[in-house]
């Protein structure tokens, strides 16, 4: 197909759109990409949608590829299936719901775990039916507290979910398996930079969970990186433990009394004031109470964590660490009810004494010694070991993660970084298959509980994670594999000469199945440089004085780098670059 | 691509569903092509999904190739624009209705007229940018109060919507033309059998509205044809008016005690028992009260309407013909307020002494002479002339259409057949543009209103009435151009040898380019000949006890017949009957 500017809808901006804080949101909006209808609810304009399918087809391509069978659900779905997995109570505000005209319930799915769950049911019932794949490219609906950045993080967007039914744990992990392999194909073919971070802390086996992220500034999720490989969400980093200290020898605890000393900040500088020894944070044991609720119990559960005092904890890594468990902060009226908790002076002693659970860090391993609450106002423990002193019910994963801090797999230290969740693949066992009694008759005529994976791909979202990764001043700067359009021919003047060689040369290019755009618009050659370069087509031509000697430019929208070429034999010249020869 | 069998989504099923009536609905469930989530709601398995998409690439295809630029707006849409057009309201309770988390009124998009005449006006504002076609495939939902037949009456669905907009009614006339025929070419590549029938009685202009509907005894939309290619729907049928009749030398009306004849058939029987004369039920004028009302207005006001007293006035007629005002029956508090309204005897007297409008069906010409109620209980009027002793406020297309009745066309007489409605094109004109002042600067530099035409295609419901006109007793039979697979190669029998020789020809079809599904199954041949006529793939391959002599059994789904083909050379001789070589 052959694209005409003047005939093309699209209109591009001069000025970034007011709402617009990310690159990609404000450049597929100004160069006519997408447009905003109400809050995270974007339209498709013609070059956005061209390029969304593009993206739609590589996953589509991979995941037949890798034997998925796609299907399609809808997205107006019922109720019941939700509520057989509480899944419509536990969404909260992120699920829209609604009603039809006679009252029943129903919602836009958010994702589709009980209806693909639900439509093996229906129609397998041997284990000679397994394993199977399916999948789906279709739009979702969240209603996101706060939809940002454009179709970054929208309300309504197309997504490619994927699962996985296999027999046994074996047969998950062997899905799992390829399903990485075919993201790791998509991803690498959209030509983007990205890691592979493991998602969980490993509690539910090593690779249980993995996200794919997209490397980008502007990403909402933050990972760290060792420089042996190791990657992962900062909820999944795991701290290596130092070896135990022996016992012996170690100096007695002692309580202090250090008036006004309710911070860590404060406590340390009482005690190098006395000057005795020199204190850091690190050396003090800070206890963040908190209150944990079970998933379906009513009464809310005291929980103190330990952490070294030169660090915070981080709630995301504490909730991560206690789900599918809810966390609170304590209130005043939580104080006041459990008066043993001196607020700024809490230590285990109490802790321990009244029955509350305490979790502490993994550094703080036997035989270390610490400053911490002595439970009474103005007073501090020295040399409290743990191990001897106190013994805490177990470790838990939940103070922040620095950049220096040691990588788990040992070969340095890590480094931050911020991306964008692009894929996540997952390990899901058999939560649905329980909720649905989804068993295969196995060749023992016995049933067989069906286990799961469930892999997504965020495909609208990816069309800004390319262009966040791909752009620079001037505007988008698409990879081939995406890109609207294979060339973008400009021409440069308004001459009928000039016009009727650029058709031409369009005509060429196309003949070599290329798809072309054309800027046959009578607008000056500065307006039609500046459009090229914000659109963002990988190779531009431009049909401009050199025409009358038998030459044109060809400009490299990546490097920018311009070259003439002779005006014969073009069709062939382009398609070679565009193909990679 | 080679589907397997033996790993495909699919169980046939070998009973109809409880719940499907229409042969379309029975087999796309029973060979597993859709499956029921909610009334009107499906989920598409992997063979039904194969079929839309095929629908959907010839609709494409056939946009793309008349000039329209693929476009795509959320379904979730704001309520604002449907609020300035007072759809939000006029909709009522078919519109699926829900609020966002911040209590937001939003809807699920049944049309989405609204959003593109915005898009339009944000983008655009020169004559210079005119005319342009936008177009989008998207689901659609619409709250059916009666959901029906599968996939043919859903309340989701795939829809094709495009709409021009042009500066002239000229230029709307042409893109209208320009969608005519690419609509023609959509369904003829189809392989429907459909007419064009007129939507309206052409109040708006002869060609201003015209619906492709599918030849179909299931079809819910009736329509009439007569042998000189008219067609029409039923709401549109005109009724040719016989030539008025002379005046002079009628015999004067007179009032007739008929006692207990208020039914039609009541006074005729009265009336020829009297003997005098023969009376038929076409000689009496039945005149039907309704009541109107304007939009916007809040008074009801009343309407007689006469008609032959042979036929019933047809409410979806008089409907269409009072469009855009409501229609209602008058209830007993209506005859309780006036008086003059004797049930069973009402004439044209009491309505004009009362100042009731009363408009009459075209047959009711001057000089036709009539018996009809003397506003009076027990009484009636013979021989009361029109344009003499009773003068119309108009005429009204509002009785029955019947076979039988004369072609408006003047080629003989109309007969009377179903349809389903596949595709509506509408000369909108310009009250969208009105609603949201859709203006383009002229080369004077003063405003030109837009004028836009509507055109819809039921992308999902063709599948479905592609099946209802195209199966048989043993299952769906599938046109080439949207079958899920080219060739069904059946593997009769279970020895390894037959396996291997099915594998072969598969792949040696697959090498021609054609798409194929294997049936590797270690099932009776029995069951895979069944399956297959079900599946409805239109060129099937046997590889059977022939296969050791070098042949297979072709079979044509659609004839039936069967020819013994040579195994050597079947990639080529199969693609050769696919290709219609």
């Amino acid at each position: 197909m052959l694209t005409r500017m003047s005939s093309l809808f699209l209109r591009t901006l001069r000025e970034d759109p007011a709402d617009a804080e990310v690159p990609s949101h404000k450049l597929l909006v100004r160069a006519g990409y997408v447009r905003r209808v109400a809050p995270g609810v974007y339209s498709w304009l013609p070059l956005g949608l061209k390029v969304l399918r593009r993206v739609e087809d590589v996953v589509r391509q991979e995941m037949d590829a890798m034997g998925g069978q796609e299907i399609q659900f809808p997205a107006l779905l019922p109720r019941d299936p939700y509520e057989a997995t509480n899944r419509w109570t536990e969404y909260g505000p992120n699920l829209f719901r609604l009603q039809d005209r006679k009252g029943g319930d129903y919602l836009l799915g958010p994702t589709h775990e009980e209806l693909f769950t639900l439509a093996v049911k229906g129609e397998y019932s041997s284990y000679k039916d397994y394993p199977v794949v399916l999948y789906q490219i279709q739009n979702k609906y969240r209603d996101e507290e706060r939809p940002r950045a454009g179709i970054l993080r929208g309300r309504e967007f197309l997504m490619k979910d994927s699962y996985s039914f296999d027999l046994t744990d074996e047969g998950l992990a062997e899905s799992y398996r390829k399903h990485r392999d075919a993201y790791v194909k998509i991803f690498d073919r959209l030509g983007l930079r990205y890691v592979i971070v493991a998602a969980t802390s490993g509690a539910m086996g090593g690779s249980a969970s993995e996200e794919f992220l997209a490397e980008s500034e502007t990403g909402e999720d933050t990972f760290v990186r060792g420089p042996g490989g190791y990657a992962a969400n900062v909820e999944a980093v795991t701290t290596p433990a130092p070896p135990a200290v022996p016992l012996d020898g170690l100096p007695a605890a002692q309580v202090h009394h250090t008036p006004d000393t309710p911070t860590i900040e404060s406590l340390v500088a009482f005690l190098n004031a006395a000057g005795e020894r020199t204190f850091t944070a690190a050396d003090t044991l800070k206890n963040v109470l908190v209150k944990t609720r079970q998933p379906g119990a009513t009464e809310w559960e005291l929980l103190g964590v330990g952490v070294p005092g030169d660090r915070e904890v981080d709630m995301k890594r504490l909730e991560a660490s206690l789900e599918p468990a809810e966390v609170a902060l304590l209130d005043e009226a939580d104080f006041a009810r459990n008066g043993f908790l001196v607020k700024g002076y809490i230590g285990p002693g109490a802790l321990a004494a009244n029955g509350v659970r305490y979790l502490v860090d993994p550094r703080i391993v036997t035989g270390t010694a610490w400053v911490t609450g002595a439970d009474k106002a103005d007073h501090h423990v020295v040399d409290l070991v743990a191990g001897r002193d106190f013994t805490p019910d177990g470790m838990i994963e939940a103070a922040e993660v620095r950049a220096g801090d040691p990588s788990p797999d040992g070969t340095g230290v890590l480094e931050a970084a911020r991306g964008i969740e692009i894929g996540h693949i997952f390990q899901l066992g058999r939560k649905y298959a329980d909720a649905f009694a989804l068993d295969a008759l196995g060749p023992d005529s016995r049933p067989v509980r069906i286990t799961m994976g469930s892999y997504g791909i965020g495909v609208s979202r990816l069309v800004a994670a390319i262009a966040e990764q791909s752009h620079d001043d001037s505007g988008l700067v698409w990879p081939r594999s995406v890109a609207p359009f294979d060339v973008h021919v400009v021409v440069a003047g308004k001459s009928a000469e000039l016009l009727e060689g650029g058709e031409a040369v369009a005509a060429e290019l196309q003949a070599q199945g290329l798809s072309v755009v054309l800027d046959d618009r009578k607008a000056s050659p500065g307006v039609k440089f500046a459009d090229a370069e914000l659109i963002g087509v990988p190779t531009i031509v431009v049909v401009g004085r050199g025409l009358a000697d038998g030459t044109l430019e060809l400009k490299d929208r990546a490097t920018g780098e311009r070259t003439e070429i002779p005006r014969e034999g073009v069709g062939a010249h382009v398609a070679g670059i565009v193909r990679g020869a």
